[in-house]
């Protein structure tokens, strides 16, 4: 198996309505049968209908009532950059579940929820570079003395 | 917020367990306090503890019983390397949730859950171009006739 994701996909409740929290974020993405496909980089992110994720899957279609245990994360290139894409998130309907604050990497990051509940971390991480077409490198932690 | 995900971390049990099942799967990763890091083309996949994740989004601990309503895909080439990949993280340890039929997309694929219930679709569609690199493109569905 090759070390690669193609695709992200999130259920949501209902499609419309979750698409237009990513739309209001300024993101352009290409619906298809009641799917929404948003380029990313080298990958997709996917907003389809959590029970027909779960029934392509074959899985139970009950959603989590808590924390799903996955977070995504949108590391930017300067600290106050945080800040401001907490507020857009927050303005597009997006719900802060952690606000921005000083983390333990010397790094400045919050959390919010999509309207499915779905996790994002925006990040300032000063150790993990970001190329010019918002790429992120994993660094060596032994060359960096951690 | 630029339309672009720099991590996916999957909160998991136990991340020395966590981390063996994509090492058997030959994925290379890096360590650094208890959380490990694979670069995945132009972003990262993050183990890491479900509790600490948690904690860090100030979300509550309860793990999801059932589906957690998100599934990574990771798309192949040719059709035959569904199955092969399947098997793969079968041998590793994953669980086949479903086993690889005929998709409605004129594809084929199935889904196997890592050692966390954390679920990847491994997917064959001849309609989702992937580059040398491995990214992959979403195709213009007007364009496409769909």
């Amino acid at each position: 198996m090759e070390q690669r994701v193609s695709l992200i996909t999130l259920g949501v409740s209902d499609v419309s309505r979750a698409v237009g929290f990513y739309r209001r974020l300024g993101w352009q993405g290409r619906e298809v049968e009641e799917t929404v496909f948003f380029q990313l980089g080298g990958l997709g992110l996917v907003l389809w209908g959590h029970d027909r994720l779960a029934d392509d899957a074959g899985l139970d279609r009950s959603e989590p009532t808590g924390f799903r245990g996955v977070a995504l994360a949108h590391n930017v290139r300067e600290r106050d950059e945080v800040d401001a894409v907490m507020a857009e998130a927050q303005r597009a309907g997006g719900a802060v579940v952690r606000t921005p604050t000083e983390t333990f990497y010397g790094g400045y990051a919050g959390y919010f929820a999509d309207l499915d509940g779905h996790v994002w971390e925006v990040a300032y991480n000063p150790g993990f570079p970001l190329g010019d077409d918002g790429s992120l490198t994993i660094p060596d932690f032994e060359e960096a003395g951690q």
